[in-house]
């Protein structure tokens, strides 16, 4: 290079480091420290906050200059690393959020080396993530024509699969005049459903007042004359029912919609049958939980995660379209930029791109692949039955202690409950419980979240965790408990 | 744990490795041959076909057993991790894509151990999320108010702030109600924006049709006065003009509209005002190029990519939005699962699953928080520079072949021509260039595309990749040249 002369005689510059040696030594120091964190986790609080020392640290300007990766890394292991959200810990028991596991580490540094954009084109990368689709339609006993698309999580992947449904009627003719001047569109879904199901009815233009929240039995599940009774009702009104969203494993406690039941409906009413199944679709891969999703494999699309009960790392979830051609015409365009050419790079009869809205992707196949092979599909039902069965055990000693109450019956692995108090006013026990749930995280102890069931608060249990032991929710029996006794001691 | 009886008897087990030290020893083995690959991949062909056995061996059933990972590991080095895009070579110049980095890997690896959902709760990883954002405004010249969201990249951006303008009319009603019975809206933006604004608004429910594409001068800019007339004629028309979009960076040829002008233009017009600058944007980062985004600090919402000039392992983008309230106001719900508290893990006032479409989020801020930090902005925008100073460094290399034609002025980074034959037919010349692309591919010595202009295939350079030196630019016009004059001969 040396010889040009000015504009073109600068030395050229890079992101490498000058030292590879020296980047060696330290990427393999923090390496050490990221497995240390997870085989250490049982011992660190589940959860605290973080102080506002660190907060402030964290909020200096945007540096001009480098300062290095070893500096940088010095200040993640002080700043960053301490305040995780404690999903990792055995006792984590918030929302619906997966446990994580060391090979997804190797996993997702593999995936950065490779730096994979994952839109199309022909690499490796692409024929992965074909490859871990069709096991995923294999689990769902799906038909070969069905497409898929890997996504964040079932957010994204409930609003492909709603624009696929939206789109079934006329596809050319809505993507390019859109839907207004048509009859009011209208879908169904239970009053659980996850308000990701509203958002994607907001985003589409089709307006979160037409999704019909139908009521449910007393185990939480659709009910089905309700539901028939308002598609009617629609249809008289001059409406158009287009698509009904089952739910496997509703968000406040877990219930499953008669999925089975709900195809029937939807072939006879010539509605499009999506399964909202986040965690609970991957009851599949469990023997003795198979049948709580009976009829899933009738379903138009289904959406589901590999981040809750597959552990996979954050963020990896799943869409897959009975109708792959109809996916394909919803989502596929292809300007001069990004032709298919009969070989190179620039080949392939399959880029992802056509089957969603991101261009730019990044290799998500790659950690799921990892996780289904290294511990193959039976242990990941067995972990989740497992669960399954370490919430039946927390709902028995829920039952046998009198202070507390259980407040739903648990269908899954979520569990809903509160310490009760005779005599109190409930909107004293929302508050009470309420704040045993903060200082249970505080604690360090524990962390469960709360929702509301039929208006009352609820310490919400929920086991999507592998390294949870029985041994755990006897612990957070206790704390409860004990927490409870101190708050109850204050209301006098 | 003993002593339990059944159902609760059977010995729990986890996803953990039964013997640590062994996984260590594995996954520091995996981190050497990650920085290898990167380290020595000058070496190596840019690209190279996935043979057919290696396609057949992953396709491979889903294992019911786990394999283990040390068997995994093996197969992923032999299957996957030579069949690469090639875009950590310093002569991939296909479409627009990053280079990735060292640090990143180590980034994406401490991210899977921390396994953060980026969602919303108080822990380090939003609050870096946060401060990551802050520095963006700060680049951009935001005011305060701005609020942001980190996604998976342009595509997506541009899907958010196009939601946000379209419900900025009424945001509760459109919500609720969609988009059918209103005025028709209309969007614009020149000839050359990119397919996915399209595809933004088909999702939304607006139609693609409904994105006016305005002529462009012989730069490859919006021709504003065209605009102009068209918004006035829509207007005229009963329609309602609702978005401009502007952009930074054109895929084909990295034209720059004129941002400056669209901005006055929309704020007379009071339409909103988007920036797509995909890659264009990051110019603010130079002191050379930052006058030709001149105007960006007016924007309405700006979308761009870290994976892209900033060389994030993919993938990274993040929108902008000038009235963070709206945002909010666009996206937020927040059903009782998802309430904050004051204190503990669900407190804190910035939930990202406010401001977009997606509850489940990795952690993506902190691979540009370690990307920005450990290079510093300087080092960044004299990379992108570099870049430029490449692209006309080679554009005058092309003029003094006398086979080769330049097809568009080099605005930015992107080099379009072509190897001309006199006295061939035009069909004949796309082939020759089209076949030349695919060869060069092959030969694993340089990674162009190819594209469209004004009718003629283009071969495409588009130089973000700052391995990239001028000798590889000697070497791709070297390997043109030769490859012209052999298939060439061919057509004789």
């Amino acid at each position: 290079m040396s010889g040009n002369s000015e504009p073109y005689g600068k030395p050229e510059m890079s992101l490498d480091p000058d030292d590879w040696q020296s980047f060696r030594a330290s990427a393999h120091a923090a390496l050490d420290d990221a497995i240390e964190f997870l085989r250490t986790v049982r011992q660190r609080p589940v959860w605290r906050p973080v102080p506002e020392p660190v907060r402030s640290a964290l909020e200096a300007p945007v540096p001009a200059a480098g300062e290095g990766f070893d500096a940088v890394y010095r200040e993640f292991k002080e700043l960053i690393l301490p305040y995780s959200t404690g999903n990792t810990h055995p006792r984590f028991f918030g929302w619906v959020h997966g446990t994580g596991q060391p090979g997804g580490i190797v996993a997702e540094m593999l995936a950065a080396a490779m730096n994979a954009n994952c839109g199309g084109r022909d690499h490796a990368a692409i024929h992965l993530e074909r490859v871990v689709l069709g096991w995923c339609k294999e689990f769902f006993g799906l038909p070969p024509r069905t497409s898929g698309l890997l996504v964040s999580g079932t957010s994204m992947a409930n609003l492909i699969a709603l624009t696929v449904a939206r789109n079934a009627r006329d596809v050319r003719q809505i993507r390019d005049n859109g839907v207004g001047g048509r009859p009011r569109w209208v879908a169904y879904a239970s009053a659980e459903v996850h308000e990701s199901v509203v958002k994607a009815m907001e985003i589409l233009g089709l307006g979160g007042d037409q999704l019909r929240k139908i009521p449910t039995d007393e185990h939480f599940r659709i009910d089905l004359r309700a539901l028939r009774d308002r598609i009617s009702d629609d249809r008289g009104c001059g409406l158009e029912p287009f698509c009904v969203i089952g739910t496997a494993g509703t968000v406040n406690t877990g219930a499953i919609d008669d999925l089975n039941e709900l195809a029937s409906l939807c072939a006879a009413e010539k509605i499009w049958f999506h399964v909202d199944g986040a965690f609970g679709a991957l009851c599949v891969l469990s023997e003795q939980l198979r049948s709580l999703v009976r009829g899933i494999d009738r379903a138009d699309s289904i959406a589901f995660d590999f981040h809750k009960w597959m552990h996979v790392p954050y963020d990896a979830g799943c869409v897959l379209v009975r109708d792959g051609e109809l996916h394909r015409a919803t989502f596929s365009m292809r300007p001069s930029y990004l032709g298919t050419l009969p070989r190179g790079l620039a080949g392939g009869d399959y880029w992802p791109c056509d089957f969603g809205p991101e261009l730019s992707r990044g290799f998500r196949a790659l950690k799921i692949w990892f996780a289904l092979k290294e511990h193959g599909t039976r242990r990941f039902g067995q972990l989740i039955a497992q669960n399954c069965s370490q919430a039946r055990y927390l709902a028995e000693r829920i039952g046998a202690e009198p202070e507390l109450e259980l407040l739903a019956p648990v269908s899954l692995n979520i569990v809903c409950f509160r310490y009760g108090v005779c005599g109190v006013d409930e909107c004293r026990l929302d508050r009470l419980n309420e704040d045993l749930v903060e200082d249970l995280q505080e604690s360090g102890v524990a962390a469960p979240s709360t929702t509301r069931l039929g208006g009352r608060l609820a310490i919400r249990v929920n086991i999507t965790n592998h390294r949870c032991r029985r041994a755990d929710l006897e612990l957070l029996v206790s704390a409860v408990l004990t927490g409870g006794r101190a708050r109850k001691a204050q209301l006098s």
